[in-house]
């Protein structure tokens, strides 16, 4: 907990909420009769609203990126490395708007809430998702906020795919799309471990078909267990090496004993996943994995990535991280390539990182100097864009 | 079920079992006052013993490495594709003995078996193993088969763990060590999967602190979570890639049903888990991946795998596969580089190949010659053996 705030961080925020009554209606068929979304902004909308980004959280994010609840918060939001005054994406320049995504557990409509049809909660009956529908929640968020069109879109992992759908579906509502440490779609490796975290909730007797809340439980160790296989993808061998090689714990070898926790990497991967299953709901951590699943960004464009990005307007950014196994650089490459087919203007930055996945949340000079010179050009194009106004 | 028998197969086998009953000390402590090995034998050993090979198993291996039980044996032994007449490990020139390890779940005393202490099965009482039990074990075996030196010794993963561990406890017991896709410690993310297979089967409720024999249940679920885990981790993106892709089952989309397995890679997965989970024991899971988490060849040498290697006495052939990402080749690299160290003769080959850390079972075209070649040398210096007899 910050005893003062730093001067780089966007202070205190409060969330806000914002209740939809038009009926959405989901890629699955089924229709959302009214559904609620929370998000927090950070800097201020200029006049003619042209400086406005919009982020994209991944599997485990929220609407809380950046900046602190209150003074007795211990972390700040998810990605405050990059987000505050002076930071990448900077709130001098940029009025920034991140919504927690419709289906998760942070305050949006999910499986946590009431269906109206049943007074109980959703639970395993909450709509199957998909990527556009995030998009068009997003969208409709944008209308209700007075955003016509976003100076940038940008989202890591999950929040990636976000960012490359709503450059094909809203072509003409962003000036840059930033895709970092993501994928087209995803591989078979990365759907097993998907599948896996959601067999190890599934298998949890508390889980008891998705309807754990009308029981009064939560299936812990199955999330917890979900949680440490998706935890373990997104470091790398060596970033796990470098943080706990193989250091025992009590500093020898117990012996004998039940179920020891003697490697410092158990012991940090059980309170992760503890931790986790407190936090997190099982219906909303399956919902979002199956949506990462299924996205397959050139699936209704003949499988060609090509002829999907022809569709786009704007200025792409594409960055990937040298360890990171889950979105390898070759994803980010194969979106590269699919962007200079279609003759579209891309820039596209390769960091060399120890750190895995997890690189696109943390510090690193070579990627904050990059994302900060991109942002840059963002916002001199939205003040140009502000100055024709 | 093979109609008839391949020529190059070891044909029909029968398992055999020994009972040992001179106490075995283990490393933590605990004395086993009587124990029994299951184990196979393929070829004849020669008249002064001299071609005798000892095949090490690894996590889910057993003693049935080749040949079939019956005509209704739907798939032969395990390393079938190298063992028998013709094959890398020749049975028409060596004496192939598998052992199922101490604390296994195939036949030899492990904690399905009963604790003579109280009548039940050991479960989770059963002692902690460590890699070097199983060494001791194996020599014991070694001498009740009247075996004073294996011509080799030979196992991949974990089986190769044992193999090293051979080298330097009983240097005068064999004349090579063959050590395919293995490494000298596990690195922390191997612990960390390990860990998370273990939560998965300790936190399902029908494991009951490991005294599931004793209510006649069994922890599936859990043991079928830990083994898609494992799984996932043997075979390479790559593979998964080339054997599932984004395959659907229906080939479309089911659209809102709950628990849809949708991707062949996640029924795929399903059954691996499940079919494991009927067959495999919870605790020797337990206990096996505990002993490759705490195995590490150089600790009791200063941490200085050179000054382990100082011990040995044989040949080394180190194999490391390139896909392979579990044990990666960089692994085996640190094993040559220490037998190098400590100017041990070592033949090492890295085969390319895009199936993982399974590819030292499976069949391979380059894999296949350079591993014939090695056992051909192998069987000369056995022959030499037998002729200065």
């Amino acid at each position: 907990m910050p005893d003062t705030l730093p001067d780089d961080s966007v202070g205190l925020v409060t969330p806000q909420t914002l209740e939809f009554t038009e009926p959405l209606t989901l890629a699955c068929g089924t229709t959302l009769e009214r559904y609620e979304l929370v998000y927090e902004t950070y800097g201020t909308l200029n006049d003619d609203r042209s400086n406005a980004v919009l982020i994209c959280h991944a599997l485990s994010g929220n609407h809380h990126a950046a900046g602190y609840h209150s003074m007795d918060d211990r972390k700040p939001g998810w990605w405050d490395n990059y987000i505050g005054p002076g930071k990448a994406i900077d709130t001098n320049k940029f009025f920034v708007v991140c919504p927690n995504n419709l289906g998760g557990c942070s305050g949006s409509t999910g499986p946590r809430s009431t269906n109206p049809a049943t007074g109980k909660p959703w639970g395993p009956d909450f709509p199957m998702l998909r990527v556009r529908d995030w998009v068009e929640s997003q969208a409709r968020l944008s209308d209700a906020l007075g955003i016509e069109r976003w100076a940038a879109i940008v989202g890591g992992s999950l929040g990636g795919m976000q960012v490359m759908r709503w450059a094909l579906e809203y072509p003409d509502r962003l000036g840059h799309a930033v895709v970092i440490a993501s994928a087209m779609k995803l591989s078979a490796q990365n759907i097993a471990f998907n599948e896996t975290a959601r067999q190890a909730i599934m298998s949890d007797p508390n889980f008891l078909d998705g309807r754990y809340l009308e029981h009064n439980t939560l299936p812990r160790s199955g999330l917890a267990v979900a949680r440490m296989i998706g935890h373990i993808t997104y470091l790398s061998d060596h970033a796990m090496g470098e943080k706990f090689g193989r250091e025992l714990r009590s500093g020898s070898f117990v012996r004998g004993q039940h179920d020891p926790v003697e490697f410092q990497v158990e012991s940090y991967l059980r309170y992760q996943g503890d931790s986790f299953a407190n936090n997190f709901d099982a219906n909303s951590y399956i919902l979002i994995t199956r949506a990462l699943d299924y996205f397959d960004l050139a699936r209704e464009y003949d499988d060609n990535p090509v002829q999907a990005f022809a569709e786009a307007r704007c200025r792409f950014f594409v960055v990937s991280f040298s360890s990171d196994w889950r979105f390898s650089p070759q994803r980010s490459r194969e979106i590269v390539d699919a962007l200079l087919g279609a003759r579209q203007p891309v820039t596209y930055t390769a960091i060399d990182s120890p750190y895995g996945h997890d690189a696109f949340l943390l510090p690193s000079e070579r990627y904050r100097e990059a994302f900060t010179r991109y942002m840059a050009g963002v916002a001199r194009d939205a003040q140009r864009q502000e100055a024709k106004a």
